[in-house]
């Protein structure tokens, strides 16, 4: 007898996540019901991942669930909120009990550390594609729009590092093996800085986080800022694995791949952060993004970060 | 130049949709910003529609966003909520704008008559999947599992026809043109019984929308409720199309089709319901579902219904 959709939820996604206080109903009935905190905002993100897209085909099943689910926590990190729950729709081409067993474990670890409940969610046949939906809460949330001229623009952790995991699993970039596991790890299983986005609510002017390339997403800070900005290229900060290729392309990666989901955020200059992150520049009233080398010279004027669709 | 992720998001999404008060920030941050209001409890549901699974190939873009929202909206309505927020994940093949802009319209139609804003969304490349995030809010939500032994049995509307616009679709039944064009309105663009919901939420006990075929979902309401039911056939509320056809095939596609999206709820069976709605049977003691004919003998003892995955 064939599994149905309503097993599929029960086995693998009903049991074992986290349960919280504020969830009155999570999944088994039409909707889900939660309470929200009083005096809070609501946090709301979505983002989907398709198979051969967003991730090569092979990638592990628990890989993909752990990643679908870091993406959108790092949209709720670069907002400075606190993540609470989460829906899932989940398309794929048939009901593979091993690889869902696994995908659910993936999806659990990562729940469970970040606290968040799966309240509700969708089984559909179809190509492997996993959309998920977050819901946190923020007191005063981080914005792209309020980046202010002469605010210093810094980034959590390095840069590149899921760049250079995907062009060695393209075989487009060989690395020692211990350098291709470092750089695999940081493409498959992104790391959201939710604590970090936390703290920055008290000091930071903007945030995002770089999932489209830091040079794309420092643009739309800028955008929506009405500012310029300049970056030391010297200063990126860059794993041992990115320093161990040549330079111009470590480089590029740093400035250009997408899918480190560090953040990128902007607080005055004359204070210091109170996380681990390097400064990489200054915002200007310049409108554009200058990329200067050690010199202070124009190392590249315009590097368009990664677009889906183009 | 190729039109960019960030063009179509502006370009077809964020403006036009209905704006709420309670949107403190849609479209064009990392995540978007509401607020909840006080005293009310969240409902949250997502519901993905595959081409060629949720949708026949070839359904106008516009009826296809039509379907997605409603088919969420539905979700909330079995609940008794009032929809606010909603977030959409669209995977497409490729940027095709007229498309995209037939899409958007019949997003929009539903969004403004349902009065809930688009606060976030993402867009990637891949088979036609549209998933859809609805929030809303309620006092007092309608569960599937309060249906009391005893109860009347009520749906609104007319069962079957969904499934009887795909049959014609598909070429397995022959219909008068009038007839057919009523059934495929039925099947592309369901009615989500919101405001039906909100009136049931005083009064019913019990309550699902139909949306895997009305013994299927009645089915969910009897097994949350630890509760049987006898539903007669004889009092299947029947479009004049479904009324058209054989008799038997009629009475299988209002017991089994799915995508009809009507209510079907359990109240006290000595109060009248304060909206339009046909009784069509009783909640019992006795486990199981039992199918009667006019004579009160066993019409049908199981009939499954629609499962994804099957």
């Amino acid at each position: 007898m064939p599994i149905t959709e309503f097993d599929l939820i029960n086995r693998f996604f009903k049991q074992k996540f986290p349960t919280r206080r504020d969830v009155v109903l999570g999944i088994g009935d039409d909707a889900a019901l939660c309470t929200a905190p009083a005096g809070m905002q609501l946090v709301m993100a979505i983002d989907t991942l398709v198979e051969g897209v967003h991730f090569p085909v092979n990638t592990k099943p628990e890989d993909i669930a752990y990643k679908a689910l870091a993406v959108n926590l790092s949209d709720l990190a670069a907002m400075g909120a606190t993540p609470a729950w989460m829906t899932l729709a989940l398309t794929c081409p048939k009901v593979d009990e091993a690889w869902l067993a696994r995908f659910s474990q993936g999806l659990l670890e990562l729940a469970t550390a970040a606290e968040i409940s799966l309240i509700g969610g969708d089984t559909t046949r179809g190509s492997l594609t996993v959309t998920i939906q977050v819901t946190g809460f923020v007191e005063l949330a981080l914005l792209r729009s309020a980046a202010q001229v002469g605010d210093a623009i810094y980034v959590t952790g390095t840069l590149g590092d899921a760049g250079l995991g995907l062009a060695a699993i393209e075989k487009r970039i060989t690395l020692a093996p211990e350098m291709q596991n470092y750089a695999e790890s940081r493409l498959n299983k992104p790391t959201a800085r939710i604590s970090e986005g936390k703290k920055l609510t008290s000091i930071a002017n903007a945030a995002i986080d770089v999932s489209d390339g830091l040079l794309a997403d420092l643009n739309h800070i800028l955008t929506a800022s009405k500012v310029g900005a300049s970056l030391n290229v010297e200063s990126l900060p860059l794993s041992k694995a990115l320093q161990s290729i040549n330079r111009e392309t470590a480089l590029k990666l740093a400035l250009t791949a997408g899918d480190d989901y560090e953040l990128c955020f902007t607080m005055p200059a004359n204070k210091k952060p109170p996380i681990a992150a390097t400064r990489i520049g200054t915002i200007e009233q310049q409108l554009g993004l200058r990329c200067l080398d050690k010199d202070g010279k124009i190392f590249i004027s315009k590097i368009s970060g990664y677009q889906h669709f183009s």
